[in-house]
């Protein structure tokens, strides 16, 4: 691959924008090309961006699968500690540095925050994915492509209720086979048991059956979606024109990113598979018999498949030292699994070939995203981590140890808790400490000693922020012993799939939270019963809990033990495949503060570059 | 240019997405290279696909401008007349059969009625942009980041106005200024006479009027936007969450297209422009004073510039013949000009060069559309039409006369006064004839007589439509005629801007519509009255009308005269620069029916092509 180390470091380290805007990205076919990435199966956007086409994956069947290494965290402060940061560093060290194969995977971050509080999410200083302003913006179109399949789903879903409730039986069934039944209505058919092709030979009591959903209004299932910071649409309610004749009902919206569609995206296998988890949507309930109503019986399932057609493909981009990345999904942390593409994966591992490196992150701390990235994404993906890195900061040991037992303490709480969790998945735990300017060598290494003693592979100070890849050598060599020993652990799930849905509630609460017993609702109870007398049983769990603390309250630093976890409710992505119980209320569409980011973005209108985005 | 014709003809002429599919599109960069733009201004958007940066207007500043053809038609019956059909197959025409250089400027259509009633608008038959797939669906984007931004702005409203009610004077001024003043917010204080530079040397009065806009509610002029019919958002309540602590609002969506940033990308001449207009978007009134509060003084019009930055390129496609097509703005023609883009129309006159050829459309009828192409984008672009082209079907002529009068009599009343109204701005009006299968001759004849004794420079039968180029030769060679005449008539507009808003709308509706009185509801005569005290009387006018009629009754077809045309409302687009009085109610997001096209659109797994959408 044809990688370029930093040819200029500064210090102080300028701001993100300054740094990116300050290296000219090499042409992306160039970067696809070195990458092992036929011109066939590239899709140009722009001169830095270009989808991937999934036929890549026909070609390369036969080809050996790279390591891949699993990039996570600590529980973490407010700030974040540099996940992304370390995730792209440490690609920068293995390629432009090690001279290794590398590929890295990261979420699409969400675009609706980039004006409100949050800054981007490329990295930082010197580990960057550039151009950083297309990386937060409209990237190529995935997040608008999952808005307008949301929100056709979510308009299909009213419409029809609409219909129903002001057509008869007979004008119903009529208007619906207008025209010969189409591929999805035979879905519908199907499922109902009717086995008949021509509209005119259903019975009565098969028309209604094929017409009438009769949604149950209290198990609407879907909201609408924006990629924007827009709290006043938390709560809204709609049909309140007067077109809609009264049928007014409360529902809201949610952020893009949170959409099931997004979760989908990211643990699909290919096109055909997208297709199958899209019609299993389940929107509603029906009145009376319970029946799940799906996309698939709303007949908006292909709309939805030819929506997504382009945004299955992973997007490349490259780092500030030029080595290939993909971006592609990113299911919102709290309520979905956090992390990117199967698909993308998929390809890096077989473009990287056998001698190569993928690194991919799994959002939220290793209790969260990593547990969710074994037991679910490794699950849809088939793929094995041989490594995790474990991104450890002192500023957040600090507040883990508090003010008495200090950053020791929090290395020997949290970290150590971490460490141990990872382990139990027989994967090598690498910590990757991420240096801050004030950070002083003598509590790095005892945090690196404390790492090692409690079982950590090993444990590397890192500086790529600062420095780029050369500040993350020591970590990439690390990682390359730890893809290379020769009798590595046995890699294992800590719950099968046949056990019942409470169960793995269970096992993840004890084993990996922590927590001394867990708490159901009667809401809880009766969806998790519902849910596992209509088959979906089956289906792993995404626990929607709190980023900050092992337990469900966000105050409770280092590593608590006696708490009781309170599962509140329980949701269900049938399409995506995994059952999410609620710990605590979830904030699913963020707000603005009253001085936005947007407030200093703008643009050069002479030159047309970006200013004041971080 | 490298054009070619096509290939195989096949009767009765097959699915529009049937034909578009059994071409294979040349690759975009090919088309672009033949149609003069270089490989620098170019971005790659997949391989048919691409956008053209502005610079290709500083390249070719001095180059002569072609000969500017705009395709209009008369009255419509609910079925459309094939305006686009006409302007794609008479570009096939000049380029692939006449070989003349030709560009082709069409609007993007809205991706939400995709999957509702209406098919696409990439033409039709052997006449089509391709792939019509991506014309019809996410295209670059443009359509996404119209809603991004739209809502960004909605979101903003609404959250100052949450601030500003939830926090003291002093409160809001600190957050506000957290960091120092932006660059936006420079503007603010320009605004309000206030020179200083640093946050501390406000006085406590000049804080206040810096930190509290004030809005009124009751003159919120902005909307949330979707791309999706979605019928029950028309009307909502938003702020329904705790919290949002009771502050709650009744408001609504518009499909995207609706949106005013639609309406400025539409009309604006450059990145810098954009910024302005962007700026001066009037989202309400301060209470009180009723000064207007813009997007600059929400503080956000910068993001919206920078969201918008990829999306003021033109989109480059291409005929089925090959020849080059702008898919560029697509201003909702119900409340906006419905015209494409001006920034694509320079760019493609100076592309095909003095001798060349730019065909433009102009949404609805010529009483809407060519009224405002003239009057508003003339004005905005400084460009000049040679000719119109006047679409006319037999199937409207025979609406328009009625069960008695017959298609002659729909000529000379409909038909004809188009083709005078045309020509009282100077244009000379070439009638074309979209021919249908059962059309007979004689009754084709009959109306080119009836238009060239009514002043039509010439009228042809064009059969594009099942012919393609070939089809639309006649029809190309009228137009060159027309555009070669040695002393064609002087092109004037019918009225000023200098002219008060009151009056504007009167000439429009004497002079185009023939109403023979214009009455001003009081809620009318207001605002009119508040715009010309606040400096928005020299904008121009962009009348809300039914397409179906001459008149505001869409009931009243051929050419009615004694009406009195009521102006129920009028409305500000301030950075779009237009004021559009309505005419009756509009209609601004539509509804799914009960069996939407969504129902026949599906994805095959295998090969990833599009079936079912027409």
């Amino acid at each position: 691959m044809t990688f370029r180390k930093l040819k200029k470091i500064e210090r102080p380290t300028p701001a993100d924008i300054d740094i990116a805007q300050s290296v000219a990205p090499l042409p992306i076919d160039e970067v696809a090309a070195a990458a092992g990435i036929a011109s066939s199966e590239l899709e140009l956007y722009g001169p830095h961006k270009a989808k991937v086409r999934l036929q890549l994956l026909e070609r390369l069947a036969d080809a050996p699968d790279g390591h891949l290494v699993v990039v996570t965290g600590i529980t973490p402060t407010r700030f974040g500690e540099g996940k992304s940061t370390t995730t792209v560093g440490l690609s920068q060290a293995l390629g432009a540095h090690a001279g290794q194969r590398v590929f890295t995977c990261v979420r699409q971050p969400s675009q609706g925050p980039t004006f409100g509080i949050k800054g981007g999410a490329a990295g930082g200083g010197y580990a960057q994915v550039i151009p950083m302003e297309e990386f937060n913006l409209h990237l190529t179109g995935d997040l608008h492509a999952i808005t307008a399949a949301n929100n056709l789903l979510a308009a299909a879903l009213d419409a029809r209720m609409f219909h129903e409730a002001t057509q008869s039986d007979e004008a119903l069934y009529r208007r619906l086979t207008e025209k010969p039944f189409s591929l999805v209505m035979r879905r519908r058919l199907a499922k109902l048991g009717i086995d008949k092709t021509e509209a005119v030979a259903l019975s009565p009591e098969e028309r209604r059956r094929f017409a009438r959903l009769d949604i149950d209004p209290d198990t609407i299932a879907v909201r609408r979606v924006l990629d924007v910071n827009d709290r006043f649409l938390r709560g809204i309610r709609v049909g309140m024109a007067e077109t809609e004749r009264g049928h007014q009902r409360d529902t809201g919206f949610d952020i893009t990113v949170a959409s099931e569609i997004m979760a989908i995206l990211a643990l699909t296998t290919s096109l055909s598979d997208m297709r199958e988890r899209l019609g299993r949507i389940v929107v509603a309930a029906q009145r009376g018999t319970g029946e799940p109503i799906t996309a698939d019986d709303l007949g908006v399932s292909g709309a939805l498949t030819v929506l997504m057609r382009d945004a299955i493909m992973p997007n490349l981009m490259q780092t500030l030292e030029g080595t290939p990345v993909f971006v592609h999904a990113g299911p919102f942390a709290n309520i979905a699994h956090g992390n990117s593409s199967v698909l993308a994966d998929r390809m890096a591992l077989k473009l990287v070939g056998g001698d190569g490196y993928v690194l991919t992150e799994a959002g939220f701390g290793a209790d969260i995203g990593f547990e969710k990235f074994v037991h679910i994404k490794c699950r849809a993906s088939g793929c094995r981590p041989a490594a995790a890195v474990l991104v450890v900061t002192l500023r957040a040991l600090e507040m883990h140890g508090g003010p008495e037992g200090g950053v020791r303490a929090g290395a020997e709480s949290n970290m150590a808790r971490h460490i141990e969790n990872v382990r139990k998945f027989g994967v090598p735990c690498i910590v990757a400490l991420n240096r801050f300017r004030d950070d002083t060598d003598e509590a790095l290494q005892t945090v690196c000693a404390v790492a090692r003693a409690h079982g950590a592979y090993d444990a590397v100070v890192a500086a790529h922020f600062g420095e780029g890849g050369a500040g993350a050598v020591a970590l990439a060599e690390a990682v390359m012993r730890a893809c290379n020993e020769p009798h590595p652990p046995a890699f294992r799930m800590l719950y099968p799939l046949a056990m019942n849905l409470r169960d793995k509630v269970q096992v993840i609460a004890r084993e990996i939270y922590r927590a001394k017993e867990v708490t159901f609702a009667p809401e809880a109870e009766r969806k998790l019963e519902w849910y596992e007398s209509r088959g979906y049983g089956r289906l792993p769990i995404c626990v929607a809990k709190t980023q900050y603390s092992f337990s469900h309250d966000p105050a409770r630093f280092g590593a608590p033990t006696d708490f009781v976890l309170p599962i509140r409710d329980v949701r269900l992505s049938a399409g995506a495949e995994f059952v999410y119980p609620l710990v605590g209320s979830i904030q699913t569409i963020p707000g603005l503060p009253t001085r936005p980011a947007f407030y200093d973005i703008d643009l050069d209108p002479m030159s047309g570059r970006i200013v004041g985005m971080s």
